[in-house]
């Protein structure tokens, strides 16, 4: 026996969300059609205008429903610095430290050649363009420190070596209030590699 | 900084599910934005549909959209036996065992006089009538073993024992593969409470 047909879609549609399988979808389901019908039909409007009319802002790559997004359009943003992140989430990471006033270039992913993802579609091209404005003077590279991350910064490193351009790579080691005896040896190993003169 | 606007209000929507906080929200969203529009798009109208037409069975109160759900319209299952249970997931629990050939009853919740959930929003004037049916021999409890699972089972037995009916609660004990060490003390004195003769 399954639940009746429309219920069933219901809960096989939920599960077009990362990491929701068939309970977590069974209970999802349930918990908007037993408490929150108007909270669901709310989502349901909000989702389809959404995806209707969230697209990349044409600078930096990021969501927006605008053509270019808020901080593209932002006269008080330090065109002389470009942050090169793998996804918008990131960009929210970065802005909540309070300490970056620079511009976004947003990757929309990662080099990842086995899934078919190229320097194309990750906005090679594009980034090709940006880096040759003549106010930048220093892109900083924070794509996640994995292999694919690494590999995708390694080629952003390439393409803009032969320009005149100071190029950084955000800091990797212990995180604050890490303790060395529980922190992973890769990590450590490259907190030691990478130490700082601080005479 | 935050997102753009449309994307601030789909994060929030998406939060009316169940455990799902603002960085949940967040991955739901951007997996959707990313890399699935389609099945976005799909699932908002399923959800639409879903709320507008998903009501209860007027015999069970189970979740149907039609006014008797496939279990209650079947001539095939057992018209003696009454299983009463809690929420429309807990049937299909029951049904996947393939014991039970009966029929259901469910009250969509608990007694939980605190939340403002007396008997009349758990169905009991509808149940009432329903087991003065003159085919029942017998109704299950088979509500949860929680406090208030126990207090709405206890308020189910009084109300059917005037009528001349069987009945019975579904058995509390240790879990099959379970083992003895680890089984905790309230589940082990149900099960020392509970035993069965098997001379």
């Amino acid at each position: 026996m399954a639940f009746s047909p429309l219920i069933e879609q219901l809960i096989e549609a939920l599960r077009c969300f990362p990491g929701v399988g068939a309970k977590t979808a069974q209970r999802m389901a349930f918990h908007i059609l037993e408490r929150d019908r108007e909270k669901g039909l709310h989502l349901a409007e909000t989702l389809k205008t959404a995806i209707k009319d969230v697209k990349h802002c044409s600078i930096c790559r990021t969501f927006s429903e605008h053509d270019i997004c808020q901080l593209c359009a932002n006269p008080r943003r330090n065109e002389e610095l470009l942050c090169i992140v793998e996804t918008p989430a990131d960009i929210i990471a970065i802005e909540q430290t309070g300490i970056y006033r620079g511009k976004y270039f947003v990757l929309m992913g990662h080099l990842s050649p086995l899934d078919g993802i190229g320097p194309e579609e990750i906005g090679m091209s594009q980034l090709r363009e940006r880096i040759k404005e003549k106010n930048l003077k220093e892109i900083i590279l924070a794509t996640n420190h994995t292999v694919e991350g690494e590999a995708t910064a390694h080629y952003i490193r390439e393409l803009a070596n032969p320009l005149n351009l100071k190029i950084s790579r955000i800091a990797h080691g212990v995180p604050l209030g890490g303790e060395l005896e529980y922190v992973d040896s890769f990590t450590l190993a490259e907190a030691i590699s990478g130490r700082l003169n601080v005479e």
